[in-house]
């Protein structure tokens, strides 16, 4: 078989850190399973790369990483000296800039969050049915909110007008909710390998009569941004026709905030545009237990060779960075998923992504609430995989 | 005293129950505090209206209401018959659009939704720290993300381009921050005044050395949407500066609804934009308990003589309608915040507001869990008001 290449960008913070963990799990998985794998560090984008260069990376940087299979990133984002009093300001706008031009430049149309809540993770809902909270947050990344269109008129002065442009195609509509119809799909189908049931009910004509494996929700609000939102509705009404085994489901954005926390075991698929997907995406991230657990998927799904990105969802946190402190399980169940993704065609590394899940998973369980510094636990995971 | 007038527009589905018990409450508040107070009914906006007359209100609509001090509004939205599969389809877009008008049309450039987990409200968090949220979110609602601007090029076909033109002015984010800021400072008098505290720091150079009785939190998504997200931030900084006793905070709005969960009870006042307002006010909304308690109010705090809308954040629930079934206790409290909100120069009037809150807190506190009937409650506050 071919090598797998990954990209490894530690990044700013605590990233470094975490990603030392997860590469050491991936040299167990690699040498126990003998995975075609290898892996190469970019010091870049970093906030450091940026003190030095003026810029989070070299100009070059997507040519650099365009060949590898995916990209392993830990953080990023520093907002400089505690005691600069206009940290709060810059932090983000300048050093996150390099995740939005990876997404466009390798067209990583879907970003992903699963959202179940583990054993052991963080609950945040009183009710106990949270336990069942078993969700695919599937957020259009490539267009929409996100084009970065838009000025300042009389820029500064008490007059002026700031605009912003959304701009959705029905290309990209279309492949997110056909991505959307396929995930719940697939989902029913892991379900019933492992022996798992669950029912949905359709909010067309078969509500009342037909129960269903796996649902799809589509979230827009298209009672207020109407061109937009007619538009993924007449997709989603078309597409739906070509997968009659999925019920489906339409909430309005604000609703679906609500419902998230009102009763987000219900929710089986959800598709959602970028900007309503990056909110959705974030709350679920903390019903499956929060930063401490959630991954971030940028992926890639069309034929193109483009690399994928797989990121935990927690920042660089540099109040800690550098202190062996940090809690690498996000960046574990991250590199988990990444596995999983590079093992579509391939189920060795397939299993072995499913092996580190579950090991990480098990830990997880096992040592809820401890205080463990960050090769503490990720000892613990590669001494439980070697086995 | 002049008379206040209310125009009173009770909509769809439960809305007519809920309204006739605020009405009933009204009628004791009036004769017991000699309120010079008066009340119009109107049969629109409404789906009933729609379907007689093939618009949701008449065409001088906005003429006839804009000389009463408030509107008070009851619910609105009918998805049509049950057994109809597009129905969802429609619900929303056609019959909400009256709110949009109005909105827009009496210039309500404040939306706001505060959030306080009252005794006897359900609890969606497992931390008992629920208990201390006390947030009051506002909502830019004039502008922005809602202007209505943008199209559909090549409609229906898959080149089809849908654009949305958001439109931001300096002046409306002027206005609702410093309302923010004034909102914080109110809200620190009054719980001195009430013998409770509360502390906060600050996100600028004093954050470590100075503890502030209140706080503005700015949500915006300026790593992403920059061009009004640094208009709005550059507001802030500017206006901020008048408020030397007011703690300032800022967030992303993807961070800020994970925090909304995490940990609601940091926030004191959060301003935010008409869109991602609107996500944050309903999740404020759970946060305090729920559709059930949550009231809305849409305010044009000019001196324009504009009418003010109030309603409850809960929808217009026709599968319960016509039945008694309806719980109007957020109805209720919304008749509270208007009476304290017409009130602003009224004394008598505000303290009748305050003391419909309490009766309608205390018999929340009392009745927690409890089934009743839209009557039987309305029946209760009438009786507890009369004394
Ligand atoms: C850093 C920021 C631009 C990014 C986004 O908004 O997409 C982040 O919030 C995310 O979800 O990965
Ligand atoms: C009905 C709809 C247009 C409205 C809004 O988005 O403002 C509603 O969600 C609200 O919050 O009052």
């Amino acid at each position: 078989a071919e090598t797998t290449r990954i990209a490894v960008t530690p990044g700013d913070g605590v990233g470094p850190e975490v990603v030392e963990e997860a590469l050491r799990c991936l040299e167990v998985l690699r040498t126990k399973h003998n995975l075609a794998l290898e892996w190469t560090r970019f010091p870049w984008p970093s906030h450091t790369w940026h003190q030095k260069h003026g810029e989070s990376m070299p100009d070059d940087a997507l040519d650099q990483l365009r060949h590898y299979d995916a990209i392993l990133l830990g953080a990023l984002g520093d907002p400089g000296p505690l005691d600069d009093p206009d940290r709060y300001l810059l932090s983000d706008s300048v050093s996150l800039a390099p995740l939005l031009e990876m997404r466009k430049g390798f067209d990583q149309w879907v970003c992903e969050r699963p959202a179940r809540l583990l054993p052991g993770a963080r609950q945040y809902l009183a009710d106990e049915r949270a336990k069942d909270i078993d969700m695919l947050v599937i957020r259009e990344n490539s267009e929409g909110e996100y084009v970065s269109q838009g000025g300042r008129l009389r820029k500064g002065t008490e007059d002026e007008v700031a605009t912003q442009m959304e701009v959705f195609t029905r290309r990209a509509t279309d492949r997110i909710i056909r991505y959307g119809f396929e995930q719940a799909r697939a989902r029913a189908a892991e379900r019933v390998k492992e022996g798992r049931t669950r029912s949905f009910r359709s909010l067309d004509g078969n509500r009342d009569t037909q129960a269903f494996e796996s649902q799809v929700c589509l979230v827009t609000k298209r009672n207020a941004l109407r061109y937009w939102g007619d538009m993924y509705t007449e997709a989603f009404e078309e597409i739906r026709k070509e997968y009659a085994d999925v019920a489906i489901h339409h909430e309005l954005v604000d609703a679906a905030c609500m419902k998230f926390v009102q009763n987000p075991w219900a929710f089986d698929v959800v598709v959602a545009s970028n900007l309503q997907g990056d909110i959705l995406t974030d709350l679920a991230a903390v019903l499956s237990g929060g930063m401490g657990v959630a991954p971030s998927c940028n992926l890639n799904p069309s034929d193109t060779g483009m690399p994928s990105m797989f990121e935990p969802t927690h920042g660089s946190a540099p109040d800690i960075a550098g202190q062996g402190l940090a809690d690498p399980t996000a960046m574990l169940f991250t590199t988990a998923r990444m596995l999983q993704w590079l093992g579509r065609k391939d189920p060795v590394m397939a299993a072995a992504g499913k092996e580190l899940f579950s090991t990480v998973a098990a830990d997880l369980k096992e040592n809820a609430g401890k205080q463990r510094r960050t090769r503490e636990i990720g000892e613990a995971i590669c001494q439980q995989i070697a086995g």
